[in-house]
């Protein structure tokens, strides 16, 4: 099973206009520090989190108790000019476990209320001997040679963007979560999907946009660990070791 | 006139796998640092940075000249584990400034070349007189009440892409960038387009996606002025004091 | 007993002069940051880090393991331009312990080795059961109303300083270290110091320095705990809860 | 002339143990954080900031204006959990500079009083003609052979603070500041300080203490400017151009 942290800066939007609409670069400085900050707790327990739109992060939270996720919130309350709360789900598919994780925090109060404030909304937890993650790491293919030293910048943007939003597209079909991390990169938390479903998802993709994939996945206990392990199954893609668009290792 | 500068990260995609991947945590937490302490060095003097790719980052950078941006290439070079390379081009829309921006670092060398380390390709700065930028700040009606607190958190997420990618597309017909900035903001630097053009572009992503969005747009000398005047703007359109979806107001 | 962690650049001397010399601004806020960074991680596990002198950090780490430590040293070699080594002691009193933590480091090799590269060299670890930390809070009586709004800062600052060199030299009698932590406040991680030996302590200060100073002393089994409950026991001291300068609670 | 600026945390002290005391590594990552973006900002614009006591932090600001102050002001405003105030002033010696910003500073209010916020107190400016910095970067002679590879960390750190402590009371005599900078560094702020005063202090440190030290002295417009020359200069006695243990470099 995996379980999904979704984190949400408390009454965020009224904040960044009050009293005046505050500097554009201030926050997006502050949102952007506020994402490090929070995925280098969650790493230091084997976490990982998406930047998702920034004042919504969505975080893989296996091996995180409800003390770790506290920890978390007071360390960001005494050095933020706000809080943050957050809800916790788990399932047998990454979208499942953020349904519940997302209904467990609304069902505390809304994200532009003056009241909620802080919350920690569990609706389930993981144990030790149920936790499994599943994570695809994708990229695309030979984009520095084709794309980024041939086109302008903004054009390869415009290709990454169109090519994110058909990955969401597609994976919401199989229940898998889909988020861009930089560059050509694209990372999707995605228990239960197979080899061949993701195989027909990057051939879907390829037709829609003309853009090759390739998806190296990685099985584990931890998102760390299985985060690791879909890098390493797409550095053997890209050596040349299979011949399908897909590799899955297990790290066990 | 606009200052588009394109910053790229020297070598980066080797170096994320070199001698072996490195784990993605790091990399994110590395990703959003840079991007958050170059916004604040742009912002130092008036500038404004999108995270865009995050190893390919844009900024508008009227107001800088060549010294400023050596001092910040220096700044990175001294705290990072990498550096980074520069193309300026300027133009009297943002589309055709970064196109230059973009040939200009192109011609001093590919992305992953290992020569091409640490280049400032200047291709034009704009004159104090010249100076000004347009930037239109876009985001979703009622968000929250409408989808943040009452559908899973990734759902708005997806809207939130889709719409993304739909404003890249419809902008780019206007030679206007289009850049996500978290929540459901977008900023497009948009010299040159006018009220009927954004009200046009509006309408269509309405009949495309079927989500309203409203534009404060702001003009200024620097990316500061016209970002907090597109604020403004679009704090009045909030308010009630234009039936348009668009607002205009001019930082002198 | 408590256990000590010796954190270490590798070769930062040379790197700051190669090849011609860093601007000192970047140094100044690459060193504030690493220190940041390393608390965080640190304190992810309960764990409690001094800048000391920035290239050498001090760190109370009961509870954290050999693994927790490669974890720290992986996530600043991926980010960085350098590398740290470590050296974990422990002992009954803080000073034997890193006199242990440096030994082990020294013996793998030295500061400016250029061989020398991200070395982990444990002495020896605490276990869960004999885990014990005690910390001493200390502060001077009334600063604020006394020194800082009625001096020069930097009057105030040397006499900061003088006060913490008297107390390094009175409590090094007593086998405990001292770190200044900002303001006018220390902390000293002092394992096996009586309520006595503190009270001599800051009656020997006032004579040397004319300086008055209060401590309110934590114990418990990690540096989290043991700093919590220190500021408690310094807060109760405020309150005038005791006659003394100094106050013990156990946080069991 | 020499501009120096005071910058202070508004009402800190009380925050930090409201409504209960503030867990201690969050507040150590927080000033460490703040002192690291305050440094890039001041750095952007030429100036050099010292941690000082991190709640009380001390800059050299030639060439920042009103509106570059009230830019950092702001940014820190929206940004972190405080605010923060600054008084500024200038004179032939560092030592009376920062005695008119403190002035000024505490003429607007206490540093713990509820009701100074984001105070800016201008005793003067300098203006760019009568611009000049004069900056002693003072190290250890020698410290890893004889100290940080041989003997206990903290011994060092005490030896360290002995020798800073020292410095502090003698460079008083001679209307200079004194910062540690970290590792075995000290920078000192000294317009108007000769080469053979210099020269004594170090005498006399040598005299207390037993530790050997020498100076690189800069001078220049700016505080950067000063800084690398400085630098430079003492690279110059390492590599044994003089006799002496002061030389001084003039960055014109």
């Amino acid at each position: 099973m995996i379980q999904i942290t979704l984190i949400q800066i408390d009454n965020y939007g009224p904040w960044t206009v009050t009293p005046t609409p505050r500097t554009e670069s201030d926050l997006q400085t502050l949102q952007a520090e506020l994402y490090a900050d929070v995925q280098r707790q969650f790493a230091a327990k084997n976490g990982l989190v998406f930047f998702n739109r920034f004042d919504n992060l969505i975080a893989i939270s296996n091996g995180l108790n409800e003390n770790d996720h506290l920890q978390i919130q007071r360390s960001i309350r005494n050095r933020y000019p706000f809080t943050i709360s957050m809800g916790v789900g788990t399932a047998d598919n990454a979208y499942e476990a953020q349904v519940k994780a997302s209904e467990a925090l609304q069902n505390a109060g809304g994200a532009q209320s003056e009241e909620r404030k802080e919350i920690l909304a569990v609706d389930s937890l993981v144990s030790a001997e149920d936790s499994f993650v599943q994570i695809a790491h994708i990229d695309i293919n030979g984009i520095t040679e084709t794309l980024t030293d041939k086109i302008p910048a903004y054009d390869t943007s415009v290709i990454v963007t169109c090519t994110q939003y058909h990955l969401m597209t597609e994976l919401r079909d199989h229940d898998a979560l889909l988020f861009f991390i930089g560059g050509d990169n694209y990372m999707s938390p995605c228990n239960g999907v197979s080899k061949e479903e993701l195989e027909e998802v990057i051939v879907k993709i390829k037709e829609h946009t003309n853009v090759a994939l390739k998806a190296g996945v990685g099985q584990g206990n931890t998102a760390e660990i299985a985060g690791d392990f879909a890098d390493l199954a797409l550095e053997d893609i890209r050596a040349g070791t299979t011949d399908s668009s897909v590799l899955i290792l297990n790290g066990k």
